[in-house]
């Protein structure tokens, strides 16, 4: 049901990684999910932030006097300002040590707040109707959702807030040193510079482009190895019979290398750009503020200085040439950030990609890619084109399901059945057979909405009247009590009027009162998964049909691990409660 | 399968994860893994950053010096001087920026090396024998190696080379400092002054002692938060039949809301442990710096300065006392350094914890929390304390199977037979069959040696003599042709003498033969699991059967979703051409 193999097979995905127009659309659009308002809690650590980089300066310039002033004191052998200095540094010591602690708790809080906020509106998305099943089982367009909701989520955080702490604090600075040199000697020296931040801007995020995409092939790779990590545990007991490590440790160590070589080559490149990077961002940014600096001191005839004293000099190049080099080092620290800005944009692809089709999914439209043509067993060429998923009908009505004309096809588009009409009313229980293949289970997954409607026309009731019990039941992460009512919640069993009573007779219908027994209490909490055997699992999901008493049941080969007299039971136990649809394996063919 | 929800639950574990003698040795034993000699690419990096590390320091003074002739050039308006300064800052700048990249270029390529070295040497362990089942299946003590193996590597790896840089600069320059201090100023300064750090190091170890504890469970729940998302999409479809969506998205918001807790909490504890950290480790020491420094300068009895001139003094604090601050700012980056050590410290823990883990179970020792006591359903008590794990005898015979006096019971220790015999020779087909639960598929488990023998004697072939076809059979990631092999190479194949007609041959028996002539090659590689339908697989599994023609052939249910008229044809070229076991559902009951 995962799709990763695909996914990373075909490698040039269509994915705009570059920082422009589309980046910081897509990036405001994500931000205004994490910070909702002017006045929410992100807004505040935002502010926090800002104010404690403004201190901080502040601090710093504080520090660097003072300690001048120390070793003057020293030098100066006079005991008495050595220690006034001292005490008062000792005096300051609290607050500097606050400004730098509050600064790493505004930083982490707000990494962490946008994480929770992107993630619960993720969420939201991904658990909204069957969106979840869809995205691995319709879709091939997100390989690894998992990875998507977990890590990248995360790391997108980590980088934009980081992003804002860089930026934040040069663009204060930047602003400041334009207002007052600007005033004091014009506005050529400052517009030079922003010149050369446009100029140098423009080349490197060129010269960056890469890495944008080389971090979304990054989390591609992990996502994968990630995947081959987990399959393996998934499917451990039948990989264990194989005797299969050797061949899962090539699958495993081939996509490790894969992984290990985009890393090395992500490092080189980085190295390779980051040489011209800190040329350009860093050295040639200070170079530009000494040539600009010097230019009224050097140029003997510039009117500033034609008669001025060496201490006049002195003055002005404290007070402006040293706020010019200040500005110059800002700016080249907002074109350094533009690097982390790259890597910002491969997060964010992933992240809008997984927006955008979770979007899609709850509005009904898939995507997949389908094999150009397929011939059936026979010969006959298939004529998919002509399928549109979603175009038929689904009527919602009680009591009765209806098929009119339908054909059955897989999310691929394989047809199974081309013209499916069958009718089952209240009352009748119906037993569907035929040899594997035939489209059995397809049936059932149609008739739960779970694919979609390729044509023609459905009645049926609603969703929650109708109650499907697989082959394989899922045992929730909870206590033995939620395994009978799942998927109700406590509450729900309350509203029902089910008794706690009622639900042990359920499971002694079932032969399982020995499990309630065993464990004392219906608020345990194990790993039913892990701890039921195929055959109580089944039983299990039997019980749960019986609590929720639903119009029909849908009966997919449920009891093939049960033994024959307690199937026996179950189906008497069924039929007389309930309307059911069995599925099991006879020869009778259906349909085709 | 995976025990994460218990291995959570238990939060108290016993691991210890304080900055001690035990974590040297532990991390050095790793680190001897991660540097196997003192010739290797990884201590070529460590090098390189050493020398980096000193380069970037004389490239920043030298920044400074030329930064200030600069100045004093533009205010002196010397144009001959600036532009020779400003041209050996050009000439000089590819240096330094080459300084500054080869710096990260060794720092990442460093983490990359360990990774991989670390990665590969845990997965020879893991995926020796069985014990990538075992970890999940017999033991209980590791929870999600999947989050082990592939991000506490990363993080050990990243967190423990950063505490490298972090530390080898200052220590070097301490080093350095005590060497040229002592001699010049005798060896009571800098006597001092590693006295406050060992003074400071030991506060503040105690401070941090949280901090690993706290970077263990982090890690433990982002495993945990991990798991319900794979968990999700592996049971998707289940799920989306039981409409369970609201109840998972329950589950995990609760997982995620333990994860967001505990980061905040842990955020909330480093701020306040921070403040003071800071101080400690930062001012004070600072504060120290000066003590010692202007003792010989302000006490006017002091026989080094009796009888010095102002500029003597200046020029004695210059060499020294500047020599004496930098000193005590490098013991203060030092003492600051423990606290990341802290956080390692919790890497390292857990990846101890898997490292024994895995030599444990490959010496065939395992751990499992079993429940104190448990009654039959007949209310009889079990006494399962005198079961001994691995005390049976397995003798590996050819042709022969054979339990004597052999108790079946499951690795938690429940009995599910207390003393079975019974032997099967070549030539006999055996069918066996009982209720679930009895202990069918624990037979086979004891016979693929999965579980451990818990007494009695089994004679059996070696493990590659005997083949099981599961009933969920299982897809390698890989080409059709690996899936037909599996779990051979194709190599192997060529070994075999197996031809590429004869597989085809195979495929046709299990009527899968269309499949090949839709995909066109052997090598199409495609999402196997996801592609072929449940009894598609369950026959791939029979081709396999006839490829590998085993001793024995274990089929576990193996064709519950063939139809019966391709089942027949399947026992009866079984028949024809091997000896089996048979499992299957039937109402005799067998062993208890």
């Amino acid at each position: 049901s995962v799709n990763v193999w695909y996914d990373v097979c075909q490698e040039a995905k269509k994915e705009r990684t570059v920082v422009d127009k589309v980046f910081f659309a897509r990036i405001l659009k994500i931000v205004k999910i994490m910070v909702p308002g002017v006045f929410c809690k992100e807004s505040g650590y935002c502010l926090l932030i800002a104010a404690m980089l403004v201190a901080r300066t502040y601090c710093d310039v504080w520090m660097i006097q003072n300690g001048t002033m120390i070793e003057s004191a020293i030098i100066g052998r006079s005991t008495k300002d050595f220690k006034r200095l001292l005490f008062n540094f000792i005096k300051v010591m609290p607050f500097i040590s606050l400004v730098n602690n509050f600064l790493k708790l505004g930083l982490n809080e707000l990494k962490l707040c946008c994480r929770v906020r992107l993630t619960k509106h993720l969420y939201d998305e991904y658990l909204q109707g069957y969106t979840y099943y869809k995205i691995g089982n319709l879709d091939n367009r997100i390989g690894n959702p998992d990875q998507l909701l977990t890590q990248d989520v995360e790391r997108f955080c980590n980088s934009v807030v980081d992003l804002y702490s860089n930026i934040s604090k040069p663009l204060l600075d930047i602003g400041l040193y334009i207002f007052k040199l600007t005033s004091a000697i014009g506005p050529q020296g400052p517009a030079c510079m922003i010149g050369y931040l446009v100029f140098s801007g423009l080349i490197l995020t060129r010269l960056r482009r890469p890495i944008g995409k080389m971090t979304v092939m990054e989390q591609r790779y992990e996502g994968e190895y990630r995947f081959v990590n987990s399959r393996l545990i998934t499917n451990s007991e039948e990989i264990a019979f194989y005797n299969g490590n050797l061949r899962e440790k090539q699958t495993i160590h081939s996509t490790f290398q894969k992984l290990v070589d985009h890393l090395h080559n992500f490092i080189v490149f980085r190295f390779s750009t980051g040489f011209v990077d800190s040329i350009i961002a860093k050295y040639i940014a200070t170079v530009v503020g000494y040539l600009v600096v010097s230019r009224p001191f050097l140029n003997h005839t510039h009117p500033r200085h034609l008669r001025s004293t060496h201490a006049e000099l002195l003055e002005d190049y404290y007070q402006s040439g040293r706020m010019l080099l200040s500005m110059s080092q800002a700016l080249g620290r907002i074109v350094l950030a533009g690097r982390e800005m790259s890597r910002l944009s491969g997060f964010t692809a992933r992240i809008t990609e997984i927006m955008k089709v979770l979007k899609e999914l709850n509005s009904g439209k898939y995507e997949r890619t389908m094999i150009s043509f397929v011939t059936f067993s026979d010969g006959e060429l298939q004529d998919r084109i002509t399928l549109v998923p979603g175009s038929g009908e689904i009527i919602h009505k009680d009591k009765i399901i209806k098929f009119e004309h339908t054909p059955l096809a897989t999310p691929n588009g394989d047809i199974l059945i081309k013209d499916l009409s069958f009718e089952v009313t209240s009352g009748t229980n119906v037993l569907v057979c035929g040899p594997n293949g035939c489209g059995k289970s397809s049936l059932f997954r149609v008739l739960g909405e779970l694919w979609p409607l390729f044509g023609g026309r459905l009645t049926k009731p609603e969703r929650g009247k109708l109650f499907y019990v697989p082959q394989r039941p899922y045992m929730t992460l909870g206590s033995l009590r939620d395994q009978v009512i799942y998927p109700d919640t406590v509450e729900d069993q309350r509203r029902k009027g089910t008794f706690d009573k009622v639900l042990k007779e359920y499971l002694d219908h079932v032969q399982l009162g020995h499990i309630l027994e065993r464990e004392g209490s219906w608020d345990t909490v194990q790993d039913w998964m892990d701890v039921l055997s195929g055959g109580e699992k089944q039983r299990m999901a039997m019980a749960r049909l019986f609590y929720h008493k639903p119009q029909f049941a849908i009966l997919d080969e449920c009891t093939s691990a049960v033994s024959v007299d307690v199937e026996d039971f179950i189906y008497k136990f069924t039929c007389l409660h309930l309307f059911y649809i069995a599925i099991t394996q006879e020869t009778i063919a259906f349909g085709s």
